[in-house]
């Protein structure tokens, strides 16, 4: 009898948040894939991928931050490489998954990028995404693979509790309209209220345009996004909060965008702390003292764990 | 000189809504093309074009409301057809879509069918899909096709002002979280503010389930969604807005699938009046005193005109 | 040495004919997956797959009968939901297999349904079909997957011979012009003649449009078809035949669609009995003493069995 | 104003059936496009069209016969420059559809050839197939473009009227089971009955294999079938119908592939006439006197010209 | 009668190259379309087209360069705004089509991106390419869709005859094995000799390495490739040419990367004058003396004008 | 535990050139796979396979020369048959690939028919390509699907130094430009310098027409290139050798496509002896004695052993 042993995998890291892709690697007990992903001085992405993946899973981590349209077609042109390498199945594991915000046309002869990076991923070969914490739930259908969503919301909660932060007299607040379901889940989970800071986009005056829906004055406020991106939302939304009484004001989203001038945007602002998970890379000029990071590595590990054995994600929600 | 004509264009209706689509051809001022669409005895849908539609663009009107499954069906046997008989585009007018509602994974192993839906038309020959509000707007992007999305909040808002109703002392109430971006547009239409009502998903207590975030005491009320299925959403609503002070509830929607029981329960409801569009077919007895229908073929009869004349249409927004 | 694992097979029942799927599941000696399927009130079909599928041989039974578009597309939204589970492939056992009959434009502008059926499989995420005796055998070819196609043949023939019938003295008889290969195959398992009842379509005067061609005066007919739908083809056929003298006359068909009427019309026949699977799922009212039901439920298990081992099914053919 | 002129139409004619292309160039008043087709030393075919198809309507007018595999390669080598030199649209006319008989499994492990022809047709761009008389109607479905599928039936018929050959007294034969509808046809043109040749493919005895099932005893019979290969169906079955007291026999039938040895067995056979188009060339020494040919070139000109214009085909049946 | 316009077109610039856009829209007589490209902070690209398409042939050009991932993203995201807006067709225009050298995997597990890059553009909606002096003629078969494939060998060697450069005495050299049948081609325009310079990679000392094949001892002589990146091919094979006694050398190439160095790197070296085409943008610090630009704007214009009027483009070759 | 036994694989010969595939079974220690493959009167391919294939590997050899078109719908027809026969994986080792050197449009309306075959071998279900010096390596990037690339230019050098030429005093020469890449790689593994033939295609008078770049005079010349077709480049190539000089000349060349009259011509050539490999099956009356042939059925057992192992080809290069 000629046994067939079990496939192996691998987990390559792309250039965007490499340490995350070592705790992940640390975390499942293995060496990351070798690959040799270089940018030449003519500006095109130069890659070898420096062991056999012949007949193996091959597992992807990267996250499309920062060189946002680099890091795409970076991780593009290793799918290429690999699917003419023979592998098994690509697996893409995107912690951030960018152009999330642009999933409709908001105004006439807009694209929807989110969903041609979701076909441009299927063009080359993707078999599987693993995605986190995505804008829209939505953008699950932009795929024809299987799409595994994973959610940091109970990872960012445990984070305020262990900090003595989310009991009685806490209350959540979305920061905007968009974000109210968002934030009734963490309310759920840490079992208070909710508030919405309300925005109307063609108010005249200042006063007019910042409203916040809700009980907020003498609580801590936990505001609740999906991410922070310039921090002007969260800043200005936290200035209402104070006016309408609040005591103290927390931030908590999965993805630190931090984009040019946000943490001092940040420093500067009313907010106690900002939890974020490092679904982002954070250089270390961002990694200000109000910011505190929970890493979503072990959960990625899981998940590629599941995926590779074949359970059940049993966190596998909206 | 050989002159090309310009080719011409057929408006089909299928069964689900025809008083909507001989209204659209009258506005278009065309006749409906002719087809034979029956069910045999044996269940199978039976479809035979009795006319010519070599090198004509086709629309297309189909409402998958009610029998859902059959009118999606009949709407692919259609196409099937129109494709085969050589037309020269076919673009599906869809007032309302079907399972927009399941657009994501909520829980596991559930499918997304609104995607399933745009992946069926697109393989039957869809070359465009104009749209009504869809209960997302991503699934735009659920589309590899033009997708033309057109709103009838401002004929809903000029349903009310019609009416002397959403002046001062009005305000828009979202039902859920999910809908407050929608309550935002027609809170900004009218000018007036905003409140939630804020349903906990997993509280143990009535009280708690539901509470209203926002200020409705003494405020003629407006709970606005997209559609009234069951009204039990706007039923159980409307309560606690009065249970809060409010003086008088109404409800717009755009959609009104009114499924079994609704019309029973919006009539004993403590709900004003009810505005919704003709988007869906409503049968004599559904059409009780408390609904208003507004309708939606002037619209539907400008969009097509746009995509016949090549023109932008100015509604082009989410 | 990391050894694999066989990766393991469920069959998941719909809801067209419930009581062949338990028989192919006890055949199976398995359980069937657990699933839930529901109609909502507003008429979408909601499912839910209650156990992990991720890597497994999915097997799909479905009978597209009686409510022919909701069993397509609950097969439809059934896959979708399995391929978003990771399943690993996904093998369709249809029985009965709608809009066969539909397998070309017979008049202008007729769509081709059962092509487009294909399709919407496939598009949905098909990997296999299992079918039984389809109307016509060209329909394997409107799929770009692997079709395991059926013939209940033999099993119809032993329903006979167990009987007494079907010995010296019968001639096989093709209700029509396009069921005179089918008839053949039968009249050369039972080792009889073969005759035709020949229907002219243009034809002014009854007795001019229904001839028979061959001799079956004095005989034990069989009318043989691949269906009955609403009896109408075999009633009058008999009436043919007994006008030539026919001695007694049997029907022998795959499947009972048995549309509305058919039972009355074959139960005031001359027919004395109409031998016919379980592929389509009969209701008690419908079960009258004329219809005899042999069961392919074996027949299915077997070939579940053939394609989850990887071996020939010997029963392979056209 | 900027009028746009209608887009010319071109017709060009592959190596296969030149003379009948040069018919129909002649019927449409029109010169052929002008392409060097030549087989080069090592094999490969070389094609270089020679005129300007950019945005031109292109008809390819190809018979798929004798060196049949020659042909179909040709055709697609042929769409591949038209497609890369910008044709608008590019529309394959097959008087003759090689391995249309190939359109089932028949036996297992069975290519679907036919299946097959058409996915190739459509990669390499196809538009639209004009075809004569296929084998089964159902390879219309094997396309999901536009098929016009014309019928020589009448043409045939009409050439038997015009010799005196069809009236009163005439029978219309199918020459086995799975020729009876065609058949059928055939006889209610010309309003005479219907009988069969039936084959029994497994008995032991000669006398046993062919029966004739109805009456054709002093009878003028007319063998009628889709296509005439070896010749060996049709001169078999002339011998059991003059076995059976047949009067005088002919053979009508649309396609004349006539492989090596058709005319000597034709020649030498009880069969009086054989009535063919010209959808396939014969070569000289295949012109013996028995072979009458109709020409279907005015039929395909009229398509051509339908289709250009953009009108229906009254002929578009199956 | 209804008499249709001729669609229009409209000629949009993305970011790489505006300049040479600029010119061809003024060689084409017209005005750029109206579109706003930018980069967020966070690093997305944003664009809203803001005039309508609808109907419309659209040509966008871009040449990938500088930042090519970005400018590669920035054109698949502006084509997905486009598709969605209803333009009639998409016709992409790239001046220099980055990647082109990753052609092939010329080392086990790379990519082949020049491929990837193809289905990249057709997946986002391209329905035809222009090109220029592509790397490889062979990537004009990585795509489906049309490809006008243009070259500047007389724009180039029309700028040699205009300054006196090219006539007797001089010799075109290839500067490596993979250019020589480019070479040839100047060489045959020019009617002068050819040689090559012979580097081999894998000998061990460097006299040896470079080694010219071919007479041009007192030859001027023109270094000829398809671009020039780093400069270090030229310059060694000047140097290589200046040992075997050359007059003097001069380089002529379509595409001027000029990557890091580049400038530098020619100005030092013993090139007398490098002539080049605006096919890529140079920045006014790298239009050094010795840098002689000549205009592919009229070429590209005259390939739109001949796509947009259904002509033949005479340049069509190679 | 129910463990998962190895899937076999088998291999398949197609008519091109079945005694190497039988050395490619011997040296794989296997027996061929068993299949009928016909070609019927009527010049339709008939093809059956006679085993199972279910859950296989297979791999199919096919030289696509001689009969070239034949050849190529052959295999498609056994693809075919293949995928609807449920094998696993389809992969096609191809030792020659036609078409190859139309892998661009040389001239205006040309196919690019080496990418139309890479379409229609992924149309009918192949799922991997095994080649042997293609033409252009590019042709690689023509599929989508995995490409392994073997080389024979070490067995060729092997057969020079095993017959005592090759050493000092030896060059290795391009015929023509397009093959210098080539050679350079067979100087290097010979450790000798390079030359090359240059073709004027347009000069007038025969001398200037064909020049040699690079010292020949008194060497041992091997002319050498991928494929020797009508052996008329290597024959003038190596007359303008002699002119120049050269001591003896042999010719290597993977491919031997000896198309009508290749074998004279080179009897009488100046030409020593032609190295080959069996790639292309050679029939007894091209065997002469200047032809040496070395045997590629080790390296392709190799490279299917290493791909049913999946271990890494350490061949894997251009």
């Amino acid at each position: 009898m000629n046994i067939e042993e079990k496939p192996e995998f691998t987990v390559f890291s792309l250039n965007s948040n490499r340490p995350l892709a070592e705790k992940v690697a640390k975390s499942l007990n293995i060496e990351l894939g070798k690959a040799s992903i270089v940018e030449h001085s003519d500006g095109e992405t130069k890659i070898t991928i420096q062991e056999s993946v012949r007949g193996k899973h091959v597992f992807l981590i990267q996250s499309t931050t920062g060189r946002v349209n680099e890091n795409i077609m970076e991780t593009l042109i290793m799918m290429d490489a690999l699917k003419r390498a023979s592998a098994l199945t690509i697996n893409i594991v995107l912690p951030y998954y960018a152009y999330a915000r642009q999933d409709r046309k908001a105004q006439p002869r807009e694209p929807i990028t989110a969903k041609l990076v979701a076909d441009l991923l299927q063009t080359a070969g993707a078999d599987r995404v693993i995605a986190l914490d995505l804008h829209a739930p939505q953008i699950q259908g932009f795929f024809d693979i299987p799409v595994d969503h994973l959610s940091a919301t109970s990872l960012l909660a445990e984070g305020f509790l262990e900090r003595g932060i989310g009991g009685e007299g806490t209350v959540v607040v979305a920061p905007n309209h968009s974000g109210v379901s968002r934030g009734r889940k963490l309310a759920e989970v840490l079992k208070v209220p909710l508030a919405i800071v309300d925005k109307r986009t063609k108010a005249t005056k200042i006063p007019e345009r910042l409203n916040v829906i809700g009980d907020v004055a003498g609580k801590t406020c936990i505001l609740f996004d999906d991410l922070v991106d310039t921090g002007t939302t969260v800043a200005i939304a936290a200035l209402a909060l104070k006016e309408k009484g609040a005591k103290e004001i927390y931030v908590a989203a999965t993805h630190a965008v931090f984009s040019k001038g946000a943490t001092e945007l940040l420093e500067s602002s009313v907010i106690e702390k900002i939890i974020v998970t490092d679904s982002i890379y954070l250089p270390e000029e961002k990694q200000i003292d109000k910011v505190i990071q929970v890493s979503v590595a072990d959960l990625l590990a899981y998940a590629i764990n599941c995926v590779y054995e074949e359970k059940s994600l049993h966190q596998d929600s909206e």
